[in-house]
């Protein structure tokens, strides 16, 4: 542990449970860092640098002996449970900072409470700088991906700092100036979202495998491992694999077979869907496997629904190629819920007033982050194709995706409907597409139905203009001044 | 209209736009009713008391004047768009209004708010009702669904008037005192959420009737009204075939062919499923919905997606039950869609701490709202039978109906993802079915997953306790503290 006192430390980690820590312990091993750390019980501050002192980190007792053992400009990351937390001791930091000095919240939390504390700790002259830091322990620990908000100018000094700890890959750090205030959390949100979908996606085609194919789990881990040496190649993909090879040492059963079947969830899979709501951008994937979760959550429904059913239908028959058939499915669904997640950055920098290259987000996810796949480059390929394009569905590598595994997707959703297996995910990204790709809609017959019930008017597909139809009168159609919405 | 000046009347409107001056005529025409109305603009007063001589109405053209021409305890409805102009016309009531008197919001607000408000207003001891009205402008005129909520000393007063105006059904008054607060205002948005499934479901079986059945607009409106005879008699079902019975004068083309086909909405179906979220409660079908008219209003990926594609499936070939298929596709993904909005009631009401009546609300929405239907009355029946059923789904009427119409309803799942047609809302609702009828779940992949990734833990199905696999160390299993969620 090095001496205290003098401003030696050029970066500083507040809060030093896992995440902190293992952050604290990245920038350590990076040439060039010296790191203060800080804990509020010190307990743990002497753990970490009792058990690390190849980190020779600084240490303090007190938060203003931390502030006094930083260079100016002073950089610090919160790394404390989101919430009131946070606010505490962001509150102390401002309070000993300058002007110019830096406070980087890393933690998981709310873009909108990013963009509040933006907003009151740059009124003092602090930087404030919301990122998410993406990658669980490991990757905090060995290079997560980093998805910071805030100034370009709080970016000018910390940016050096991130790179050097981030992910690498193709020797790019997997760190970028997102956008302003809220725009680096909002991003890290949509990660999470996606990655409810991903994870959803692939249950759903591990559990078609397993109930329609026939084939063990420790089969289905070969079907995986085979899978990530194409398309899907992806760390999902990859330890998927190794869950479902798993063996529990207790019964000698497949592992995934003793894990009870009840997933939880932490939050950002819901903050996803509520603001895509709000943006009116439709993300069905990220929507069916937040609720999928919340399904398999309720046993006290689940086993008095199963006590109350008669049958159950039979497994349909299916051919040699039905392994490959949900390999498409899987990639068709997950291509869509990616379009989807990047409709719902675009829509969020819009509302927001955030410059964000949809490019540098897709490169970024490349590594660190539970997303991470070669995948993602096709998506930086799309977008520096065409940066405006309006759905990941319409770029040529895409379309030919989807267009290829189409018949097989069909035919996957059709034999789960028909055999029983629940394939929320799967079927709401087919119907997502097939709505974007139907010529006409029904959702006119759900006009003409509000127009009848509350005068809600409708346009025309012949000319302009807002119209209403008097129903409950001569049923003459009337031009109105009112808006359809 | 009467003299002003003495109070004289049992009850007041505040608003009068369609809805308020709807209400206020309502009332008025109930035989021991006395209306008084004012308006922040007076134009719009006297033209509501002179286009209406026959009311009677007691009009101010100011807020002294009018709270003055209430006898006590003052009763005085809100008609105006929610938002601020609510707050504005509350703190003008509140600072008129003695302890005692009652202020209703009939807007449909957002029960957060109603929460909010109900407290400042009572703190000053008048009483404040948020009433959530249902049924349009025709339902505020002839009779609505009403759902307040509030105190109840504040319903012994306002409960007579609103079963006066509200509309009966089998004898009995569409109207009950749904709980304290925002109990109100949320039974109304669960209400509007229920709304946007019923609808979207109905969408879907009409595309299915006309893309795969081949039938004509006028033909399933026949189809439509065939239907209304049975289970699904409601409405919205009666409504339909009226929209698809409608020829277009300009054009002679039928009606849902020239609306544009891009549905709008207005708020309370994304206020529904953000709720719902928040309560972990899956309600897909309505979330479906919401996503459904958000995918038709974006042109701009619509146009180009259908530009790049290269080809559509072709339609599958279906015998003659395919209509009565879709008819029982229907019927069952409606059941789920309405088991999934009760179970949305329940979770608030324990939430929030509202004692609410699932028997009294299905009952009030059998009549005056947009989802009256008979079909209500297995609700009521349901909730009568065992009030603590955990999901509608097991109670053995819908338990039959469901399983009556399972097979039909594979088969219209299955046949629309081969063909190409869109069906959101029925692939949901079979997904969700299954989920809760499978006896395991592919959640104990997920939960392997995010043990592996961020050592979340999960739980045995063969033993108590919380666990975490050591996966980058030797794989042994540990017993944690830590929770599974």
């Amino acid at each position: 542990m090095a001496e205290t006192g003098a401003a030696q430390a050029n970066i500083g980690v507040v809060g030093l449970a896992v995440m902190g820590s293992n952050l604290a312990r990245n920038l350590a091993s990076r040439a060039g860092n010296t790191v203060a750390v800080y804990n509020r019980s010190p307990e743990r501050t002497r753990l970490l640098t009792g058990e690390h002192p190849e980190a020779n980190f600084v240490a303090s007792e007190t938060i203003e002996e931390f502030a006094a053992s930083l260079q100016k400009p002073r950089t610090a990351i919160i790394m404390v449970q989101a919430g009131t937390g946070t606010d505490a001791v962001i509150s102390q930091l401002t309070a000993l900072f300058e002007p110019g000095d830096i406070i980087v919240d890393g933690g998981n939390a709310d873009f909108q409470d990013t963009i509040r504390r933006e907003k009151a700790v740059r009124a003092t002259g602090v930087n404030f700088v919301g990122a998410g830091i993406s990658g669980g322990e490991e990757g905090a620990l060995k290079g997560p991906s980093i998805m910071p908000g805030g100034s370009a100018e709080a970016y000018e000094t910390l940016g050096p700092i991130l790179e050097s700890i981030a992910a690498v890959v193709d020797g790019v750090p997997c760190v970028t100036h997102v956008g302003t205030d809220g725009a680096g959390h909002f991003v890290k949100m949509i990660h999470n979202g996606i990655e409810y979908a991903d994870m959803q996606l692939i249950a759903e085609a591990y559990d078609l495998l397993r109930k329609v194919g026939g084939h063990s789990p420790a089969a289905i881990a070969d079907v995986f491992t085979d899978w990530n040496d194409g398309d899907l190649e992806s760390y999902l993909i990859e330890i998927t694999a190794e869950v479902l090879r798993q063996v529990d040492a207790k019964t000698g059963l497949p592992f995934v077979d003793i894990v009870l079947d009840e997933a939880g969830s932490k939050g950002t899979g819901v903050w996803t869907v509520q603001n895509a709501l709000d943006l009116g951008v439709p993300v069905g994937g990220i929507a069916e496997a937040v609720f999928a979760r919340a399904v398999s959550s309720h046993p006290e429904q689940r086993v008095p629904l199963r006590a109350a059913l008669v049958a159950r239908p039979e497994i349909a028959v299916v051919g040699h190629t039905f392994q490959d058939d949900v390999r498409q499915a899987l990639y068709a669904s997950k291509v869509v819920a990616y379009a989807q997640g990047f409709d719902a950055i675009i829509a969020g920098a819009e509302k927001y007033g955030w410059k964000i290259d949809k490019g540098a987000i897709a490169t970024i996810w490349r590594g660190g982050c539970i997303i991470r796949a070669q995948f993602l480059n096709r998506i930086v390929d799309a977008y520096a194709n065409d940066p405006s394009i309006p759905t990941l569905l319409v770029d040529p590598y895409f379309a030919k995706a989807v267009a290829d595994g189409e018949s097989a997707w069909r035919r996957v959703v059709s034999t789960a409907a028909l055999s029983g297996i629940p394939v929320p995910g799967f079927a709401s990204a087919l119907s997502y597409f097939d709505s974007l790709a139907s010529e006409r809609l029904p959702a006119a017959l759900v006009q003409g139905q509000r127009d009848f019930f509350g005068a809600h008017t409708y346009k025309r597909v012949d000319r302009p203009g807002t119209f209403h139809t008097l129903w409950s009168g001569d049923r003459t159609e009337v031009e109105t001044e009112g808006s359809s919405h």
